[in-house]
Parts: C-alpha cells; structure tokens; sequence
C-alpha cells in the first residue's frame, strides 16, 4: 500500500494520537512482526513486554495501556483498540481492493426477466435462471449460478463460484464465500420396505442481513417451510446447516460444524470448529458450544458446553479408553466397596 | 401453488377420504403450522393433542389414529402416514417445479464424440470430455464438468457446478447435488526418505442407480480397483468417501460422515451426522453408527453403536475430563481397595 | 492398457525381475485379486498365504520375502516394493492418460495482462484475474477461476473447479483438486454491542512446491501476514486450514481435518481423518495426531497423539456415559474410601 500519515487515518478513522502524526504507515502488522513501516494493535497487558520492545510506528491502544507505549512508537489511544483495528482494516481494504468492474459480463447468461438493480457487477461465466431479483449494488462473482425466483439484497457480495439454487433469498450487505451451496435438498426420505423413498424438499431458505457465509458451507433448503439463517449471523467454511433449522441473530460458527435438521439455535449463540448439534434440538440464547462437542439435547439456558475426550499420548489413552468401556462396572464396585466399609 | 381438491390428490395416490373430498389446498404444512388452505400428515399418537386442536384441511393418517382427528378437518386414511406423505411430495414437486430445459445450451463445451441420449438437457456454461455417454432424460445442471469416459445413467440429474473426473459411471434415475466431486484422487502416497511418493488413482467410481449424493460431497476414485457405491444408497452433504471404498445398497449417511480408504460397508447401513469409519474395515449389514461417534473396528453384528463424550457445562466436563486422563489409575486403586477389604 | 512386457517396465523402473521377462501385464491389482494378466505388490510377510496362492503374472518383493513366491509367478525384486508399487503407478499413469490439451480454451477468459508460461494449457470456462502468472507446463482445469495476482508454479495441475482467490501463490508441481479454495476470508470479527465487526483478510496464501491439496479443501488467507503450506504437505479432500496457519514441510493431513488460526504445525506431522486442532497452538515437529482427535494444547513432543470416545454397542455407552458425568465425583467416592481403609 502507499505510504499513509497516521494523521490521515486518525482523520478516518478517530480516536487520538500521542506521538508524530506525520509518520507513515504502509503495513498493518501483528505486533509480534511490526516493524518501522507498520501500525499494530495491542489489546491485552500481557502483551507488555512485546508491546515495551516494538519497534512499530504506531500502535493503537487503550487508555489503560497508552504509558506501556514505548517512546518511539505513536500511541492511537481509542476506547476499544480490536474493534478499532477492526475498522482500520475496512478502511484499509477499501484503499487497497480495486472495485468490482460494474455491469454484466458477456459471458454471463442471464434469463431476461431477471431484475438488475443499479450498479450491480454481474462476474464471467454467471448463470442467472427467471425470477430472480438482483439488488442495488450487488456484486456477484465469476461462475456463480442462481436458480430460480433468487433475491440478493443491496450492497450484498457472491465470491466466485457460489450456487444458490431455486427459491434463495438473501438479505443485504451479506458477503458468501466460494462454494457455499445454499438450497440443496435437505436429506429427508420415508422408509419403504428396506429402501428410502425420497420427500421432495419444498422450502426455500431465507437469510437475514449483514449475514457472512464461508466456503464450501452448505444451507439445506426446507421441507415444508424455510430453514432460516437471522440477521448478523457468520458462518465460517465448511459448515452444514440441516434443512428448516433456524439460526438467531448475531450467532457465529466456526469451520466444520454440523447442525442437524430442524434444530432451532438462538441469538448471541457461538459453536467452535467441528461442534454438532443434532436435530430437533432448540438452543437458548446465549449458548456457547466449544469446539468438537456434541449437542444430544436441547439445552435451555446460556453458558459454555463442552464434551471433548482430552487426548493424551497414545498409551495412555488406550489404557483409559479400556478402563472406559467398564466404567459403569467400575461404578458399581465401589459402591460394593462403600457397602462393605460401613460400619 | 394452484388450488387443488382433496379429490384430485386422492385419484393421483389412493387411500380413503373422510370429510369433505372437494376441498381445497395450496400447501403442505407441518401440523404445528398447518392453517385450512393445509394438508398436513401425522405418524405417531404423541401428536394427538396437536391433532385434535388442528385447524387444518386435511391430514394424512394411520387408520389407528383416524379417530383423532378433529370434526372440521378431512381424514386421509393410508396405511403408513409418513411414506404417503413422501409420495405427496413427489406429486406435488413435478406440479411446482418448471421441467428442465431440453437440448444442449449453446454455451455448452460437449466433445464431438459424447453420447447423447434421448430428451437429454445439458445446461449453460456445461463442459463435457471426450467419451463420455449421456443417457436418456438426464439432466446436466449449469456449469457441470464431466471427464472423460464418464456414464451418466437414464433419467440421472446432476445439480449446477457438479464436477465428475475421468471414468466415473453414475447409474440411473440418481440426483447429485452442486458442489459434489466424484472422482478426484484417492489419498495415497508412499514414504521415501521423510516425503511422500504419490501413488497414482488408477481406479474409477462406480455409482449405483436410484442413488443420491449431498452437497459439497467428495467420492475418491479407486487407487487400482473402483471406489463402489450401492444402488439406493442415500448420502447426504459434506461427506467424505475414501478410495476403495464399498457401500452396501441402501445405506445411509447423514452430513459431514467421513469414510476412509478401503472400508466395506454392508447394506441397509446408517451412519449419523459427522461419524467417522477408519479404513481397511468391514461393516456388517444394518448397522447403525449413532451421530459423532468413530468405529475403530470392524463391526460383525448388526445393532446400533455409539461412542460420544457427553456434553455438560464447562466447569463439570473440565473436572471429569481430568479425571479421566487418570481413568487406569482410579481402576487400579479400586482393585487395591478391594484387596483390602477382603476378609 | 496395452500389454506391456515386464522386460519393458523393468527397463523403466529398474529392479531385478526372476522368472520370465517376457510375460505381459496389462493391469495392475491388489495381491487378492491378481489373475494372470495383472501385476500386483506385496509389503508385508503378513501377507505370505496370500502371495504363496497368487496367480499374478508378476509381484514385486523384497529380498526378504522373494523365497515366497510361488513359481509360476515372476518376482520383481526391489528393496522397498511399496514405493516402487508407487513409481510403478506413476509409470502407468503417463502411458494411459492422455495429456492436457495445451493452448488457451477459446472460451477462456483471461485478462490481458496474464503472463502465460511455455506449453500451458487453460481449460474451458476458465477466469484468470489480472496481474496473474502461469508458470510453464501448468495445467488450469476447466472452470477454475484464478483470482488477482495468482502464481502458479511450473508443472502445477489444477483440477476442474478449482477457485483461487487474490494474492494465492501455489508453488512447483502441485496437485489441487476440484472444488477446493484458497484464499477465501478467514474467519474474524471484533464484538461490538453484541454484532460482530469484520475485520478484513489482508493477508495472502502461500503453498510450497510439491504440495497436494484435495477436493473441496479450503485453506483460508491470512488476516495481515500469509497463510502458509510448506514444500512437500499433501492434504486430502474436506479439509478446513483457518487463516495464518503454517504448516511444515512434509506433514500429512487426511480428509475432514480441521485446524483453527494461527496454529503452528511442525514438519513431519500427520492427522488422522477429522483431527481437529484449535487455533493459537503450537505442534513440534514429528508429532502424529490419531483420527477424530482433539488437540486443544500445544504439543512439544513428538510421539502419536490419541482421544478418542471409543465406540461401543450403544445400552453399553449409554451407562458408561451416565458414568463418565459422574466421574469426578467417583473419583472423590474412591479417595473417602481409601481414607476409611487407612490403618
């Protein structure tokens, strides 16, 4: 990036400097990493000692850690420094990312009746089937396929190579990575006689605004009724959301989770990488799930759960994972031993 | 969707009407949610008091539940419920859902010497690799990539952005979600001196019929022999199937499943969301793989197994988590306590 | 395959045969299915009644085991027959297939500024963003799309349906497979009154020579610095690499891994299918983690690495399960005990 004065980004961007406005910055860095060239952020005291011996150009800080700020370096004294960063890192992508190149590529294949809104960017390659409604602003990446009766909302973004099938709609200002399928059938089929008879799928899915979805995650369209992803929700890669399962507002996911069909996950939820949680489940608001746990029931107030077997050397674990498989007798020998003792 | 009698549902699926046959439905609906433009479906007496309180048109059930349905709604009495209902989504899809479009769209990349069938429809933006035969009625969606020597069976359809590699055959009347990758190479490589020598996937996949295939779904191709999925098998989204891999007819496997190489797997098999078969074993028929659970061993006798560390509150798992790294030795100290108390 | 004369592949790939070089092969099996016109390996003692009762035409051999085979059947005798099994595929695999069609496919869209190396070959439907660089002899498969700035080392082959976003640099000799992505937004956002904030992906993607990287893998870009995947890694299909994980050379990933931001991973290390590894971790080198395992700490020894539940017919776990939340508690039951049996 050209060299920016901390000057202008202060202007940008607010807070107060402590130090050499004029300074330049062409570099956003770790703190670990920053050298004269780079702005960096700190956000916790035990940092210090990395923070007491940078050498960065700037870094923002909060007013409870600015006298840790060695003499050399600017302080950018703001109330809540990663938030802060998380706003110098939009500034600075919109200084750096060229634009969308605006209009519809000669190689897209549009239906006719497909309604464009202004200023959309409409990438190579794009298949766009009737009865889909693209939004003002709306940029849809190279070889992305939209199937029938889809909505994109304003200001919304497709990265290359997204499928929404028929009967999509997604909100605005939403950002969908490479290969998320949105709309694939849910995975419903009645038995018969030793095989599976398939339940079409005739829901759709609905996403709420501000949503993020990451790559090669996949949305199930619903049964009957719509699976439902709620307004702020981020999704990261490679997560599978079952068919009609609704997601609260604000609730964030981590790569590799599964949520079964039909479960309902309320707002301000997290789920770390590869949690599953199974069907017809609901979720209060305010659940935290940690990382490669398994939801068996509905849990009905918030807090943090976990159900991860803690891994060990490879001769311990065989040892307790035997000692495991007897537990419930183990159980049973000490209350015979408890039987026995007493007096 | 149109207005459509009783009467005419009836005529199109069997089973007997009680109540009004010339009304009207616009939709199928869950029973908590079915309203009287509704046909709804119920298959267990523990929704009796939802029933008896339905204000739905129609619903669908056993002759042992006829009698609990409430005097204003129209009784559709089958034998089994749930299957019925199935069927009325098959009917109802081909009446909502516009037919693919026939022919070869003309931004379709087909080698001259590809094998169309009868009624075939080959969508936008399509690539297909010389020999290469397409059966009758199949449906290629948009942006499909067929390899080389690949079969696509009658009445077959592939979602948009499927992606089959050389010599992977898909037998007839299977459905194959966007995103799905058949063919691509089996995880193989020989050890030399601390990096890996790859050993080239000389095998194929061999797809069934009437089989259907998730989202975002990987099948490797054989490393010497042909990766073998059985006909009716079911997998759902974000699976992974190993090299070598056999899958008995009729199995199925919800999302995020992982199969590793060479595993057999017998038929009418079920494997919860996100349960992991290690490779090199063999699964008997009907057996049943609870969600999250890992089989280490092969399984010889049909029944259901299951291996999850169960969920609890943070502050409670981190205590038995601990514990249990010290499992063999709490054992051993029961047996030194038994010895003890021994007379 | 055109028979091909031991003689002939000998002459290709060294060893020493014993028995009749003028024998033809024209496939290769595994030692149980190996008939008369196969050629087949064996690596094992384990397997000795299987290769005493063989009817391959040849079998490569240690010279440990070359007194095993059986008369009728050439020994191929070479001191590590699985590796040279895995030179011998890669034999096979130039004679059998046909060689990428070189040249840019007229329905290419390549920017005009693209640097194309020597004897490259550009598939249908392919976006190349500009300022990219395609190295000599890389193979770009039909319908990938390469985003701004790309580099693709010399002889790296891109499967169908691979997406590269901006600023993803692969190094010499890779191998990607379909419906992988590299370089999508990793997973960040700063809270701010419950909403999360996002914090843009500055950073690019690294990938060394000689890497493989399976169907549908996604390796995330880095928040400011590179996510970078050494020289020689090989992963397989559904893998998730969160932004500014690095990887060491040589290690070895199986399918449906995970592994969180920010994790280090030393060289030499392997990952059993569905191992999942938190971010902000450290993983020495040589450290070997079991199938479904969860490291949630760093690791600074090499050695193998196991948790996992184990499998169980499901009223077994059931009970044990009931136990296992009641552990710590058990735990302190034992130790009253204990107490009370004290002289």
């Amino acid at each position: 990036m050209t060299p920016v004065s901390l000057q202008a980004l202060q202007a940008a961007l607010g807070g107060e400097l402590a130090g050499d406005v004029d300074r330049t910055v062409d570099r956003i860095s770790p703190l670990a990493s920053a050298g004269p060239q780079s702005i960096s952020f700190v956000t916790h005291p035990r940092y210090r000692a990395q923070l007491e011996a940078s050498t960065a150009a700037c870094v923002i800080v909060s007013p409870a850690m600015v006298a840790m700020v060695p003499a050399g370096v600017v302080a950018w004294v703001v109330p809540d420094p990663y938030l802060h960063f998380a706003r110098l890192t939009q500034w600075w992508a919109r200084q750096v990312r060229p634009g969308a190149t605006l209009g519809v590529h000669a190689t897209a294949v549009v239906a006719d009746d497909v309604v464009l809104g202004e200023q959309v960017s409409i990438g190579p390659m794009v298949v766009i089937e009737p009865g889909s409604v693209i939004g003002d602003g709306a940029v849809i990446g190279a070889q992305c396929c939209l199937g029938r009766g889809t909505r994109i909302g304003a200001a919304t973004r497709l990265a290359p190579r997204v499928t929404l099938m028929d009967d999509v709609h997604i909100g605005q200002r939403c950002l969908i990575h490479s290969g998320a399928v949105l709309g694939a059938d849910g995975f419903g089929f009645a038995p018969q006689d030793g095989r599976w008879i398939k339940i079409e799928q005739l829901g759709g899915v609905r996403v709420g605004d501000d949503v993020e979805i990451g790559a090669n995650t996949c949305i199930d369209r619903g049964a009957l009724e719509h699976t439902v992803i709620g307004e702020g929700v981020k999704l990261d890669n490679q997560i599978q959301i079952g068919h009609n399962v609704h997601i609260g507002a604000h609730s964030a996911m981590a790569g590799c989770v599964g949520v079964a069909g039909s479960t309902r996950i309320g707002s301000g939820c997290t789920v770390g990488g590869a949690g599953m949680i199974l069907g017809h489940l609901e979720i209060a608001d305010g659940v935290h799930i940690s990382a490669a746990s398994v939801v068996m029931r509905s849990i009905t107030r918030p807090g943090q759960y976990t159900g991860i077997f803690p891994i060990d050397e490879n001769g311990s674990w065989e040892k307790n994972a035997a000692s495991l498989r007897q537990l419930h007798v183990l159980r049973d020998r000490i209350r015979a031993l408890e039987k026995k003792t007493q007096p």
